[in-house]
């Protein structure tokens, strides 16, 4: 199979960085760009004249020589345009979050999985080498058992028209987390606030309670005086910090603390343990390249893509659940277990 | 009246700073210390010879030239030893928190105002620099209103016998907290996990409603790589950043999102607002200094401390809850209003 | 006067970022890059396919629509191709530093005069915003009389084939002394090492002294652990600190040292002050596109250009002079007035 | 032999600091302390009320149970008051630097050797934690070759009365590179400027030259908007920068250049390399204690201080070229050699 021909569909913040990715891929060839804006086109058509320019997603669908379509819209028609290239026999890459219920996240995954299309959510941060030196640390073990976690993902952010803060940012973690620790939280719980616009939370905190035990806090907001994006994990072994604005962004402390004699019980038991830190080489890769190339294996070789149709439902079932928790006044909500079929 | 003759209760991790400050401060005569181990007497005897030692508690409250005592015991202690003290006609400062339960407070509370005596909690913090000069700021408008506040207070810290970290660890933001916003929130929720000894909370997260709106997340931990003690307060017009750790503890964002037109309703009616950032300058002085100071003055002139019985009753409010909160699985725990007698 | 005609000599390293900038700005048309080595052209080809590539300099000076070139090679050509193309007509930009030696220098500002033509180096630290604050700063007199001067420069960098690190680095610390401070070294005095290749000095530290009294101190090199871009300026009236890494690229501390009573002599003459610290907002715009946008106002309007011909030729005196002092085993030497034709 | 009987001379910045740790110390009895000023007594006394005060240093010389004195006065008396301490028979330790000039300092030691008395400079940072750390790392060739070193030792300073910052800062840092290095550079060159004082350097530059083909700059400033206290330390190896002022003091970069083929000479011939950053465990301890315990084993056990007098005479001969380099206009002045009598 030659290169992926790929539509790229949304060109405001996002789109722009899909096109000049998959432009640079040898593995895909970028057919067309699609937006309801024409304007949005000037710039693409300048830097790269030979990309065809649509506002009609139907010319693309109607393509039998286009294989693939990125999308990169907002939040709320992600479905729709997905479930339209699906049934029109395209691969779909989705931008995250998936979709916007996991009803409808549901929906597309039974229609990819039907159809045995390539259905493939954009969590970015999969691809990213910090992210991924601290999945291998933690499948080797080394860390130890992850008693929690802690994240904030703050900065003087863009508020979004149609999703709330929640919507936005919390699939980045709640995708990291969920590829890290491979399993889904039991319980959200979580706390927002409107603070510009009543209707539209752009502060919230999030607890998370995991059935092996680990618990995480998830900070999110678009009013914080300075960016930060610090994700500590506490294991049993060693601690690590995943600092993503940092040029060390990966920090291994040799920390913790031992029971030395469980079955005594005294005041001296334990023993506290302050050793080396090392910040291990990470390579400057852009993730969202890697991604783009993971997008056209899966179609060309059938592979699932790490950020994969279940990691998206599974990432989806966690926002609406904090959305729940929300809509009821901070309750505990329990996570249902995914669709079997899906599995 | 004269120097305020004191007795030190206690000579474990806290105590001696009282010592070393009350020795230092001409407002008070140390008399006494006191502790059940006769062996932490010798380094303080060989500092300070002219301090009278003992083991037995009583000999403070029968000698009728002592004034007061300053209890640095562990926290379940504290309601007998400072109710003793009180009935024996003696002022007493208590370390926080000012007792192991809302009823202990409470009826500590009522001693000392029927007795006319001096109760004053130790809430160290409302004594900083920095947090005085955040609360300068709050108090002048000059954040505009408080939209939220962040805290992390957390480092490989001393597991404490008898305490939870929230009994250890949230007193000191929840005295801040409440000392900056002048309310006791309505409700609180908490997740938390004993990672070492699984009776024995090590790390807990918490969310705080207050009834003017604020939100606030504070979390807490013994198990972390290094230690942090950040807090952000965001407000309507500017950002606060209180960083006790920091050699520039105080930052000033003039950073924010305006409504510009809150009729019309698009795309385009928020402005972002970045500028300068200000470390005001911040004295160094000891605030325990100052609180032992101040419970001098409070002593010899009457005057109510800044570390106020009110508040230190209202912190122990706010702790109980979140130990509610976290005996009921997370729940979200309303909290009752302060008992009218002691306003 | 329509967009000047330019065309881009060197697709080395910088090569490619002159090539986006020009490409971007509506006052200039990019008509040619130039380089010796053709598989260069692939990546510009393939992102601007309407620029045409030569490896053959003529062709651009025998084009008469070509306006300008900007060049972009390593130092020992820029004296030749400059002098052909300011001798063919041709408005020149070149890379810092402008030549080799002062001779070729200040001969080719001494065409560059008689035929009219623009002849401007490369100095982009001077269209950098925090640069330009501080220069703001300095011509304000809010630092008071600049008393020293300290910078840093150092990274794990490239080491270059032709030229030294002094070469390399240094003519971005004189441009931007020479910018702030007005005026040019009276004594240069070097210290370095070739601790790599042992003929091509790789760490380098140099000390300048001003007729003003201003001492300041270069440290420059290839071989440190982590990038640091550091100059701290230290004034009678306050100190600022630009830091070229940081998100907060200027910060002025209120602070400093005051003689209280400058007629009587004794120990308590000295008042310490130690005020607010400021980091005031700076716009983010690339240097490059506003150094590009210069280059083409001094061609259509006659205007001289910020990075002006006799900064550059006296940044050539200053690297020299530092050349001369490491060949004379450090030796302090003066640095000769400039030409007064130049001036 | 008991514990040694030490009067501290001298209670003005640094005197109070050797007086607490040689009274917790249990190889010393701290005997006196002696000042000319009464009323720096008091405060002693209150602490320490065992401890015999005396503004006559006469005194200490005639009691016969005094084994040692501890000199902290200013510069210009370390000689006077040491010689005279020798010459009745007691052990001396002198704060850093040990005398005023080469030649003093030359024969103090001389009277040393002659009198078989302990001479120790206080050259206090040869006791500190993260430079024997990093010490440990150069002679385990961990680095490899020292390349070159960096210092800067700024901040916003006392002036010292009678001396420049240069008598006042440098003896730090060169004890450290004399310790570190094990080698006496050959020539130093200086550029200075008194900037409030214009008589008394406070701002100064310094470049060194080693035997070995290390170069290294040492800043040194009264005048600086934020401590600093940072050198780097470039090996063929690896890169270690020591912070003194951070959590993390001692930082190692397992990164460097390396010349893959050096026979033949083309541009790829050098290999980059940034690996891990190790941040080592570093304990907590008070060099000033050690240092005080290290004084008084080599009065009871005849052993020779880590700060041994060749370092300290060393320390001088270094300054004095400095102070030379200056007063020549930044001259490059040669190291004479060590006295042999000394070695």
């Amino acid at each position: 199979m030659g290169p992926v021909s790929v539509g790229v569909v949304g060109l405001g913040y996002w789109g722009p960085n899909l096109v000049r990715n998959l432009f640079e891929l040898p593995e895909a060839d970028l057919a067309y760009v699609c937006d309801l804006e024409p304007e949005r086109f000037e710039r693409i058509s300048r830097r790269y004249p030979s990309i065809r320019t649509t506002s009609d997603f139907d010319r693309l669908l109607a393509d039998p020589t286009l294989d693939a379509v990125a999308i990169a819209t907002t939040v709320s028609t992600h479905f729709e345009l997905a479930r339209r290239a699906l049934e029109a026999g395209k691969h779909v890459f989705v931008e995250k979050p998936l979709a916007g219920s996991v009803q409808e996240a549901v929906e597309l995954a039974q229609i990819a999985t039907q159809t045995g299309l390539v259905l493939m959510p954009g969590h970015t941060f999969l691809y990213s080498p910090p992210v991924n030196k601290v999945k291998a640390m933690i499948d080797a073990g080394e860390p130890g058992g992850v008693y929690s976690i802690s994240t904030s993902r703050v900065n003087l952010g863009l508020h979004q028209p149609d999703v709330s803060v929640v919507w936005d940012l919390a699939p980045h973690d709640f995708s990291i987390l969920r590829y890290w620790l491979n399993e889904l939280p039991s319980f959200v719980s979580a706390l927002s606030r409107g603070c510009i616009l009543p209707e539209t939370p752009d502060v919230a905190f999030i607890g998370l309670q995991y059935p092996s035990s680990t618990i995480a806090s998830v900070e999110l907001s678009w009013l914080a005086p300075s960016k930060l994006r610090r994700t500590t994990v506490i294991g049993s072994r060693k601690m690590v910090v995943y600092d993503d604005t940092s040029v060390e962004p990966v920090r291994v402390f040799d920390a913790g603390v031992t029971l030395r004699d469980p079955e005594s019980y005294g005041e001296y038991r334990l023993t506290y343990r302050t050793g080396d830190i090392i910040s291990p080489r990470i390579d400057a890769v852009e993730p969202l390249y890697l991604e783009m190339a993971d997008f056209c294996t899966a179609i060309r070789e059938g592979t699932t893509p790490r950020s994969s149709l279940e990691i998206g439902v599974d990432v989806v079932r966690m926002v609406e659940a904090v959305d729940e928790s929300l809509h009821r006044e901070g309750a505990r909500v329990r996570i249902e277990e995914s669709v079997a079929a899906l599995r």
